[in-house]
């Protein structure tokens, strides 16, 4: 159940947007065990005027950054953490190829009492 | 001051969109007890490229499904969502029509100190 | 690190929105003190049917309300966050020239190993 939204520029063809939700499904299956078909992600995507990026703490990110934001259950280690990172920036280099330099994530944690999948229950609760 | 974000699929008409601001209103009102016109919400529309899906937790989504994402106090109760998970559920299939298996929530948590609601000031601090 | 993302309503020129990340990111340069060129924000337009606001806690809020969400490290302060909402009013109320009623704000906290911010490393973990 994380739930992940990923902003990028505008004008990458449909086929690069579907090869980051793949990417991002593959590396939580691998790092975080989620179930099958645990795939829950949006994109949005920004003209130039409402995008901005920056060079701190010394990576050359250029105009393809894409800014991947997680939520997950409060339980995950960090461990988990750093093993996401990681075999996202990887996969994401396979396809759609975005540089590891541009692949900047936050994970945002909430208790497994915030989430309903569906039918109004709090399954995890 | 709860903020609340909504994703869905693009191609629904004005009135289903106002339908799920004033769900989520009224969902907020008789569970969380906000104030009166304590409305702050967003929805972005995705064509289908920029959206995705699964059917994972055994919920039967279809493409209608609705990603909503809750910021709140984080002194909010684990009743107080369970309840606004199930409010919004039923409000929301009665208007604009939604199947509840297609109601996706997550809550984020945020301590009063880290909410301004208007004009500089940390109000709830 | 903060990563910020911006809601409003659609039809503000370019440069009225370059200028709420000018004045966002000086903001976190003068009271959050992040390194040179730390920038890391998106903007989303929403038409009136996908946006709404109220008047509740007393503040007189227009159509030109902006939403700003900032995640930022959990080790920030209390009076960290108090000066960045005051200095952020402030400067956005000088350019755009957005009124300080209509500037919302809300802080998520992340824990240091939740930021990745390049190369799948967790660089502050």
């Amino acid at each position: 159940m994380p739930l992940i939204h990923i902003s990028l520029r505008a004008g990458k063809p449909e086929a690069y947007r579907r090869a980051i939700f793949d990417g991002l499904y593959r590396a939580m299956r691998e790092t975080l065990h989620v179930p099958e078909d645990d795939q829950f992600m949006t994109i949005t995507e920004h003209e130039d005027a409402n995008f901005r990026t920056g060079t701190a703490y010394a990576v050359a990110r250029s105009a393809d950054v894409v800014y991947i934001r997680i939520t997950v259950f409060d339980t995950r280690t960090a461990e988990q953490k750093k093993a996401l990172f990681k075999r996202t920036a990887e996969l994401l280099g396979n396809s759609p190829g975005i540089r590891p330099e541009d692949v900047f994530i936050t994970v945002l944690d909430a208790a497994k009492e915030n989430w309903s999948v569906g039918n109004g229950l709090a399954q995890f609760a």
